[in-house]
């Protein structure tokens, strides 16, 4: 058994999935999870980064009064803080200084007469012991606190029941010259840091890693409390620990799970790390993304145009596994070049998943079309003629039925432009979007036989003209992926790709296209993150440039 | 005539348009501008804010080795400044310091492994003679450069050839707390604004007056040089200007025009402001931001819609008076409940404009599409299918001749999401997408006798049932608009609008659908901004949430 200071302090990690915007909703959700914490006797619980409110904010942030409300919800959690300690994210202000940047008009319009912190809240026996705004704010990818936040002032050290205690939110512990330094250095013992982390591949073992160093350089204990629930295109991942002053992992909450997890400091020991499969993460994220995307928009069913083809079958397996069989209906649109194998696999999937299928023939209706026009489309027109006459059908099926249609489109594809805008692309949440085809062959995997083997084994097609292959109009697969990921990951010029052994006729074409298809990532529906950087929010590429690598 | 400190300098501003990302082709537009401006015997040449890279360059600043590009085009410049001195917008950086905020695998992938500044050079006889990096980074609205840039340490001050000169960065001078205080207790006699400043009706009058207030306070001539030219949502307006040290508007640029214009300092007399019809400012805002998208991505054909309506009319004349009436074909797609007016306002709409229409009947498309679902579409279903088949067959028609489809939808049906996703709001650019409706009916009278009569008159309707009119399905605009604008421009809330007078069940039934519609928002084609808060990349608002005001 460990000895740590404090034998007597029970904590509750209360990993919660809030409502971006909807406060009375977050409240009630804190105060029943309060509640729960007490009745499991503990002393502190924990809830994480801007709590009241939701994160990521965005511009809601700057709706007249919303601050004001956020902030007023404190008063209800100070009433139901009898008997126990609560940190709890939420907003604070304070007005700029008269004059102070109020001259351009833009800066007006988005709130910037009151300065807004991004704060942590200590709350016991109804009274504010402690606020902590957050100090380290990220400008990068997704998170754009800069546009919003001021940064605090600096790391205090706050009393609970004769505990030291020192309080930072997510960023702050990331950095190297963040506030744990100066938290130790007044005297903290127990350090807690309360975060909205997203989820991609990896990053629950930088997190481990992170906290421990910091732990093990303090000697202090943290407890790491994230946030759980998808929002948009984010899926936050819970994952919640408890590191010791020698870096050593006490506690593991649960991936996207929410709950009030409960750990004694005083007797805890160490555990090793959960052995993490990166594609079962990537699963559930992705589930757990659809799940609350649809449900808290007020849908229950989703549609999914099945070609027979790997991604469909895998977005029709997840959207099952989040929503239940019963809310998904596979549609099948053959064209006269359909083939029979397409027919076939789509048929096996569906009935593998028990989910209703739906057989639409494209035949007249695209024969119609093509004869209302001036001229009959041919080449890439009537390809994409095809696809986009499936994109109409797909979307007045949702009309008549309340429900989402799912894109099936992945990240292959989409760098590359390889899909029709307003055909595939069409749909409310691009569940699989963030991830490379070969990315997508790993979960097929991991997906097991409601994967048919011949879906798996199949050579991809848009299946848009005879004979049409993927790898007829795209470099292979292997190929390719690897490029995508420097390229999008790590920012890659053409001269590294090329030093790097890639090929340099395939690197010019994989960069024409990817620059050449921004317009269509501009009106993609939001695709679920998984990837240090996913297309959408945390990515902002011109449409108009110049620029080739 | 006025007094100035140096009579003999003559100063060249060169309100050009950079193209984002393409430095070689900047650089090459730079050069030649600089020997224009030798030619007219300027000491000194002034270039806009990043004129270098172009603005705004977003996350392409990360792409490794575009830094350094940038930097490197610096000496072209050098070489090319023998004998004048020139002020362009550039970038420079410095390493961070070591283990600075590292940890985070987000920030290595978008390049915080080095401090980024938005630079302005000062350049003379081939030396670099200062650089002056931008203090106040704005992160509201369409701007995010703390997202990009470290705020630079101070404000400096130059010689060159005697004359004590400050330079500051587009939002150093709006701030009542920036550069030009220091700059002027230094000696500075000459300051110089360098902006990347975009468009919305009513904002050059703001700069002008913020300009005279800080050369009044501070006694000293501004030179103010904005950027020209369409860059995806946004159009610069140029629009720069001279006030001198007493307030007065000395020297005037044209609006949305390149050039180097010149000014001699020493002998130039006070004029008056010119006189700005807003409207007008608007026409040539969208007719340049539609030029600068379709030229600047390589196509020179637009199709657009035309139903009889205004906002499509509005469209075609703007798309005509870009590109000419002989790049444009209007097309009329008329269903059975399409009406003759419709069909002969079309007509006329094309022929005064003297561009190509086609007419394509819907009835039998649409007929096969209904036939081939397991029950045909009624209602809203049934309205949607129309709207997307025309939606198909535009993109056809595009697809077919090389050309862009514009989208026809105005600021109004966008915020209350009266239109339909992949149906009307197809396109590669949406150019009044800014404008509410009864600002779309201000912008048909400045039009003049392009725009029909009976077109602007008419009850405006989608036409996608019998009888329909907007006004059934939305509140009349003279209240819905005004409603919209305080929501979208001044973040009003519920209590807010109610006060103010407008009816509760208008403004409950405005505020449900404006935020239920924002994931039709999420996928339209850019529009161009003419308003303070346009829908687009300056305004984040999440799909997922539970506010409503």
């Amino acid at each position: 058994m460990l000895e740590v200071y404090n034998p007597a302090m029970r904590i509750g990690i209360a990993q919660i999935n809030s409502r971006v915007g909807a406060v009375e909703q977050n409240v009630e959700e804190i105060l029943s999870r309060i509640s729960e914490a007490k009745q499991a006797a503990c002393n502190l619980v924990i809830f994480p980064e801007l709590a009241l409110c939701g994160y990521p904010p965005f511009d809601l942030l700057w709706g007249s009064g919303f601050v004001e409300k956020v902030a007023g919800a404190l008063q209800e959690i100070a009433r139901a803080s009898q008997g126990i300690g609560v940190v709890v994210g939420g907003l604070s202000s304070q007005p700029a200084r008269e004059g102070e940047n109020l001259t351009d008009p833009s800066s007006i319009i988005d709130g910037a007469g009151c300065k807004l912190f991004n704060t942590a809240f200590l709350i016991a026996d109804g009274r504010l012991m402690g606020a902590e705004e957050k100090l380290h704010l990220p400008p990068f990818d997704v998170y754009d606190e800069k546009r919003y936040f001021t940064a605090g002032a600096g790391a205090k050290v706050f009393d609970l029941s004769g505990m030291p205690l020192g309080i930072n939110i997510c960023e702050d512990l990331w950095v190297e010259d963040g506030p744990v330094d100066v938290q130790t250095s007044l005297g903290a013992e127990l350090l807690i840091n309360i975060s909205a982390s997203p989820f991609f591949v990896g990053k629950a073992a930088i997190r481990r890693r992170i906290c421990s160093q910091r732990a093990s350089a303090s000697g202090v204990t943290i407890v790491y409390v994230n946030r759980v629930g998808g929002q948009d295109e984010l899926v936050f991942d819970g994952g919640s620990f408890i590191v010791g002053p020698n870096g050593d992992l006490l506690c593991q909450a649960p991936y996207f799970e929410e709950g009030v997890f409960v750990a004694d400091l005083g007797c805890v020991a160490p555990i090793s790390p959960p052995h993490e499969s990166p594609i079962q993460l990537i699963r559930q994220a992705i589930v757990l993304g659809i799940r609350d995307y649809v449900r808290k928009n007020g849908f229950s069913r989703v549609i999914v145009g099945l070609s027979g083809g790997i991604d469909s079958a895998i977005v029709a397996v997840l959207a099952s596994e989040a929503l239940g069989p019963e809310a998904v209906t596979g549609v099948f649109l053959p064209s006269e070049i359909t083939s029979e194998v397409s027919r076939q696999d789509a048929v096996e999937v569906a009935s593998r998943l028990s989910i209703e299928l739906l057989e639409i023939p494209l035949a007249e209706a695209l024969s119609s079309a093509q004869c209302t026009l001036p001229e009959a489309a041919t080449g890439l027109a009537a390809e994409n003629l095809q696809a986009r006459l499936r994109g109409c059908i797909l979307m007045t099926l949702a009309n008549q039925s309340n429900a989402l249609v799912f894109a099936t489109g992945n990240k292959s594809e989409i760098s590359m432009g390889y899909n029709t805008l307003y055909g595939d692309t069409v749909g409310a949440l691009a569940p699989i979007a963030d991830l490379f085809k070969t990315d997508v062959y790993c979960l097929a995997e991991e997906l097991g036989d409601r994967i048919p083997q011949r879906v798996r084994e199949k050579a991809p097609t848009a299946e848009l003209r005879p004979g049409q292959r993927d790898e007829d109009d795209l470099p292979p697969y292997a190929v390719l992926d690897p490029i995508l990921r420097k390229l999008i990951e790590q920012n890659s010029s053409r001269e590294q790709l090329i030093a790097q052994g890639f090929p340099e006729a395939v690197v010019d074409d994989v960069l024409t296209r990817y620059y050449r298809s921004e317009y269509k990532r501009r009106q993609l529906p939001p695709g679920i993150k998984v990837s240090p950087k996913a297309f959408g929010i945390g990515r902002r590429i011109p449409i108009t440039h110049g620029y080739r690598g």
